[in-house]
Parts: structure tokens; C-alpha cells; sequence
């Protein structure tokens, strides 16, 4: 079992990852000093549910667990489900001393962590991520569900008490899911680890496998890199942004897919236009530049834009991301392998050439 | 113009009092780092924006101001109400940089609040309160909604920019409201401050009348009180109890009165009852009582419990609050003019008896 620290403002909390390892979740508790007998209530959603909610029940029997069910999905990060869910937990008699426990992927996380936030002034939440993207949302502490009008509007910085991430749980994700949320692992060693990303490379297929030893490593260290650049700028005012590596191109990918890219296949797409980019403009080199195609390959990822897009309704999408600064294209670039810098003036006319180039 | 300074662990913010000070808003927005143009959304109530809205938007011409107004009353503080703020927030361009200014009384406070809390996970935002009551709900950073199935049980713990208080403002209430007001005001010197309880007794007329020098050293003193005890215990695990003198026997006057009885009118009959109660345990003296009544009266409080009110009932609902711990009786109780304490074993007998001498 691996432990990472993450440390806060105003508090610290443990990651646990490892195989097999849900058993450990009554001691944690206990430490945490959540005392026996609390009332735990678990969310989670109708594909993870079937598979694991008894796991974790069994694990709670000297403690007040009760659980409550969301559809899977982002449709469940909405006002509606966070009314549902509070009603059902006052009418079930959570109060200021009970405990959320989030059981499932980034959405469940995001959703249970909001509720927690919310509840009679914010109560105690643990996560127990079940897909491989939620190593990336369970550290930050940014929780909160979508409006009709965009993703993510509404929510707040709120930390969960610990997580204990079981890879035995990600067994049961689809294919799909497993290279989506590697991508994002990939990014975390993209941004700021060149070691990390040569071990990724090695390890492509043990970890597109699932073989366990493999992923609880490359989560670990995913994990700190993110948290080291969150630890750094926890509300978001700079360096935090770097974060958003590829995820310029990969939203505008999303939307123009109406969500038929999931959203690690989008940001690798994205990663790869900023290294094509960045290639342009001198700052990496033909060989890098190569080498992320070949990596993303190795991750089973595409890395070009469906043909029929309009570059210059990309172009428009891009320019109203809340991530660009008063009209100025603003984008993170790799200038080395494992390295990425924050560029304010990019010329329009080689992002327009650059989308181009990468239509297929 | 009096200046209090608030200070929590992560954040400090000045509390202004005075009267006709609104034209001292826009220059501490600047102070405050909100600078010109900034997009401001002020939410107000339908009693409150005729009379003072426009005065607030002409005092803002070089910031770019819009507007909310909801219905009056506890109504507004329901999450569908929260959601259609943050839907006009969003449609007009509300960002991460932007500022909520709360003008109204204490729902108007907990809404645009609560609502700053969760808007792109928190920006922030300014009060001006415009009753007597919001001195109260102005300071300790609770912010939060009513569920149907219960008042306040969504919110969260966020702390304004910084208080602008306006007393010429408080003219235009209803003299109930100002009754009910000053009653928070009363118990704040109740729990804390004899000099400041005698000082009310003589200046009660004035306040009643709406003296403007009168009710803003009233106002000062009474944030000052809260502002000591809530500093001592942000969280609510210890001494900020005592802040609920009176309000135990006031929920249930409220509920039974279906909310006819308004908050500060049935908060002034609970603390009677924590008198008449103190006195029978021989903590208080009779005079001591005599004074609480005589006080109460001079603010033109009543002091009795409807007749038709059966005292079975009052303790049910008593041993229900959440104030009460495993179905202990937990009460406030006053043991001299300015001094409470907490105590934890009652005999539910003279809870009995006291309910049944103050029904009339
Ligand atoms: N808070 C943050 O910092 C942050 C960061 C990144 C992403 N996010 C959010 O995370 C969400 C995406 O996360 P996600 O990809 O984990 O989505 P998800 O939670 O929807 O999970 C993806 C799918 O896999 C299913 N699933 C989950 N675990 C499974 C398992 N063990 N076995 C079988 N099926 C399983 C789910 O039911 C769902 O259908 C988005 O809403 C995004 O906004 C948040
Ligand atoms: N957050 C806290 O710590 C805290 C503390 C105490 C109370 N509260 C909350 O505060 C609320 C009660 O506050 P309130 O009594 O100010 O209620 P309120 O905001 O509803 O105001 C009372 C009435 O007076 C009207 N009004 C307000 N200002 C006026 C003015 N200047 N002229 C004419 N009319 C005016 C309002 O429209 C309303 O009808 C409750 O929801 C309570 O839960 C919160
Ligand atoms: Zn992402
Ligand atoms: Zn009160």
C-alpha cells in the first residue's frame, strides 16, 4: 500500500492506493476519528453500485451506513440530484457528526463532495474513486456539478478527510474508460516529470492491463504531481493552470463531439496540437514533437481532429474559454518532454494552421 | 462613522456602521481590491429595492452594476430560488472576478451569500444590511437556505469582503421588524455585557424611535459581542452555543405560530423562560427576573406564552432541536444580568412547571 500526505491550508489528508486494500477503510475511519456507530451515508452511481456497494457496506457493519443511487453519468452532477440527495439524508437523519462516503468515479466525487460541502454548513466526506480519471479529482479539492449553461459553474474548494483508492476496483471499467483516465496520467508526467513519462512509455501495456502493482505506481505518481502544483496554488491564481495542459482543444472536442469523445480521448487529442504547436513555433523539437505521437499511440489514443470540424468554429470556441484572458489566447506548451510553460500572445494564424495540419 | 474589525482564520473584513455612509461604497470596493468596471451583481428583496436600489446602483456608475431582486421573506432562501440567480449570473457574464453586494435584510444576507459561496466554486461578495436583525446575520460567516423539511440546513461557513451598514436605511421598517431586531440586540448585551444591558434599558425609547447615534452604537456593540464569541469558536463546537440564549423555547413559538410570531419576538419569550427557569434552579434572583421583564417590556416584547399552547407539545419539539444532544436538555440559562452558561442537565420538571407559569 502507498500513502501520499496532501497538505492544505487548513488541512492535510492521506491518499491510500493499493490492491485489495477496502478492508482498511474501518481503521481509517476510526483514525480519522470518525467513531463507531456514525452515520456514513454512501453515494454512488447505478454501474458501480451492483459491483461494489456490498463490498463496502460489509466493511461498515459497525458503523450506520445507509446509501442512496445515482444515475452514471455527468447528467448527476445537477442541482436536482444534490435536492434529492439532501432530502433523502435529512429524512434519514444525517447530521452535523455523519459522514458522505463518494463510491465511484470523478462524477461521484465531484457530487458527493458538493453535497458534503453543503449540508447543514458542510459535513465530513472520504472518497473511494473507482475509475482511473478520479485520481486526478480526487486531489484539489475542487468539488461541485454542472448548470445547463456550462460544466462545473457551480461548486466549491472542499477537502475530504482521506482517500482510500482500491485498484482492484478498476478491473470492472471498460476499455474505454482505463485509456481515458490514463491519458490524464499522462499529462500529470507530460507537465512536469520526464522520468515518469519514459516509465509510462515501459509500461504502456501493463498498464492498459490493469496489471495492479503497475497502476497503484503510475497513480501515486500522478497524484503527487498534482498535488504539489495544487499544494502551490490552491485557489487557482497561477502555476495551477498548467494543469489544464490539452484541455484547451479537448473541451472544444467535447462539445463539438456533444460528449461522444470521452474526455481523456479529447485532452490527448489537445496535448498533441500543443506539442504540434509548440513545434511550430521552435520550441520543441521534430523528435519530441514524434515522441508524443508515439506515446499517445502506445496509449491506444488518436491523435487527430475528425475532418469535418470548422477550424474557425474551433477557433471561436477557444476564444470564449473561461481560461483565456480578455480575448488573448492564452495556452500551456511543452518545451521539453516532461515541461510546459503558460504562453500569453500566440499568433491566431499558427493555431489555424496547426488545427489544420491535425485533421484527418 | 464606526469601523469593527472582523477577524477569522483566513480572512479579516471591516464592519462599517453610520448613517447616510452608502456614498463611502464605492471607495471601499476599491480599498478593497474591487476595482472599477468589475461586474456586480446586487441582490436585493421586492420591499427593499423600490426604496434603496437605485441608490445603491448611482452610488456604483464606475462599476458595472446589474440587478436581482427576489420576493420578500424566508420564502427566498429555497434552492430553486439559488438557481435562478446563478442562471441570470451566468447569463450575464458573471465570472471568477466578479462581486455579489447582499442589500437587504438577514434572508437577503444568507442568499447572496450562500449563493457567492457555490458560483464557480466562490467569488466574492459585500453586504449592506438594511434591517436591525442582520447585525446578527452579518457576522460569523454563516451563509445558507432553507429545505423544505427544515430551515437552514444548506449553507455554507463564508465570509464577506467587508459590511457596509447604512443606518438611515433601517427608517423605512417595519416597527415590528425593529422590535424583533433589537430583541437579538438585547440578548447580545444579555449573554455578555451588563454596562452595555443598562446602557439599552435607558436608550430604549431611542432606539425604538430610530435615533440614528443611538442604534448605531447599539449595532456596534452587538457585532462587537458576536464578533468576540464567534472568533473564539468559528466552527460551533463550544462557546458560540451560548449565542442560541433564548432560542430554544423561540423555534418552538415560531413553529407552533406557524411563524406568525416573528423571530426576535419569540426569542425575547424564550429568554424570559431562561430567566423565569434560572431563577426557580436559585441561579438567578427574583430581582434579577423582575429585571428581565421589565426590560423586555420597555421594548414593547411580550413575555408570555399563548395560553392555548399545550406543554407536552413545547417539550417534544424542545428535545427534537438539534441544539439538544442524545435527547439531553441542553440549555442556555442566564446566571446574572450579562452572564450565561451552558447546562448540559436540566430536570425536565421545572422545564415543565416554568413553560406552564408563563402561559397566559
Ligand atoms: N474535481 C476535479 O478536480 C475534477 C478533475 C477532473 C475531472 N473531474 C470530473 O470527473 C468527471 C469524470 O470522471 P470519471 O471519468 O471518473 O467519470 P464517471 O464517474 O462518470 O465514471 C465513468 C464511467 O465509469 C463507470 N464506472 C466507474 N467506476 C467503475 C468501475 N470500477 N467499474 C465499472 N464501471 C465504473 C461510471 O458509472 C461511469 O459510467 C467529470 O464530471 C469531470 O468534470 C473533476
Ligand atoms: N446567518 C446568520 O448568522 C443569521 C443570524 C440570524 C438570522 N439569520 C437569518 O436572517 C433572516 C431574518 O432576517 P431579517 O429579520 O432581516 O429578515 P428579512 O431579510 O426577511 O427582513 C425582514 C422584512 O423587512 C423587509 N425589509 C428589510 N429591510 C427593510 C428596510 N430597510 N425598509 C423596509 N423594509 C425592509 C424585508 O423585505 C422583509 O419583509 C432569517 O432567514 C434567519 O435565518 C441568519
Ligand atoms: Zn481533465
Ligand atoms: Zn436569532
Amino acid at each position: 500500500m502507498k500513502t501520499i500526505r496532501i497538505e492544505t491550508t487548513n488541512h492535510a489528508y492521506p491518499v491510500l492506493i493499493g490492491s485489495k486494500i477496502i478492508n482498511q477503510l474501518p481503521k481509517l475511519l476510526i483514525q480519522t476519528g470518525i467513531s463507531q456507530k456514525t452515520k456514513i451515508l454512501i453515494i454512488s452511481d447505478e454501474n458501480v453500485a451492483p459491483l461494489y456497494l456490498q463490498v463496502v457496506v460489509d466493511q461498515l457493519n459497525k458503523f450506520d451506513a445507509i446509501s442512496y443511487v445515482v444515475p452514471a453519468g455527468d447528467v448527476s452532477k445537477a442541482i436536482g440530484e444534490v435536492e434529492k440527495i439532501i432530502t433523502y439524508a435529512i429524512q434519514h437523519g444525517l447530521d452535523r457528526s455523519s459522514v458522505i462516503l463518494a463510491l465511484g468515479g470523478g462524477v461521484i466525487g465531484d457530487l458527493a463532495g458538493f453535497v458534503a460541502s453543503i449540508y447543514m454548513r458542510g459535513i465530513r466526506y472520504v472518497q473511494c474513486p473507482t475509475t482511473i480519471l478520479a485520481h486526478d479529482s480526487s486531489v484539489g479539492g475542487k468539488v461541485g456539478i454542472n448548470h445547463a449553461l456550462g460544466k462545473n459553474l457551480i461548486g466549491s474548494f472542499y477537502q475530504p478527510q482521506f482517500v482510500l483508492y482500491d485498484t482492484s476496483f478498476l478491473t470492472t471499467l471498460p476499455t474505454r474508460e482505463v485509456r481515458s483516465g490514463l491519458v490524464e496520467v499522462l499529462k500529470h508526467g507530460l507537465i512536469a516529470d520526464r522520468q515518469f513519462v519514459d516509465w509510462l512509455e515501459k509500461n504502456a501495456d501493463s498498464l492498459l492491463h490493469l496489471d495492479q502493482e503497475a497502476v497503484s505506481y503510475a497513480l501515486k505518481q500522478g497524484i503527487k504531481i498534482k498535488a504539489d502544483i495544487v499544494m502551490e496554488d490552491e485557489k487557482e491564481q497561477g502555476i495551477r493552470a498548467i494543469l489544464n495542459f490539452g484541455h484547451t482543444l479537448g473541451h472544444v472536442i467535447e462539445t463539438l463531439s456533444n460528449y461522444q469523445y470521452l474526455h481523456g480521448e479529447a485532452v490527448a487529442i489537445g496535448m498533441f496540437f500543443a506539442a504540434k504547436l509548440a513545434a511550430k513555433l521552435g520550441w520543441l523539437s521534430k523528435e519530441e514533437e514524434a515522441f508524443y505521437q508515439h506515446l499517445l499511440q502506445k496509449f491506444k489514443c488518436k491523435t487527430s481532429i475528425p475532418k469535418e470540424y470548422d477550424t474557425n468554429q474551433m477557433m471561436n470556441i477557444m476564444l470564449r474559454d473561461k481560461k483565456f484572458k480578455n480575448g488573448q489566447i492564452r495556452m500551456v506548451l511543452p518545451i521539453a518532454i516532461g515541461q510546459v510553460k503558460i504562453e500569453q500572445n500566440i499568433d491566431p494564424k499558427f493555431i489555424f494552421e496547426t488545427l489544420n495540419e491535425l485533421k484527418r
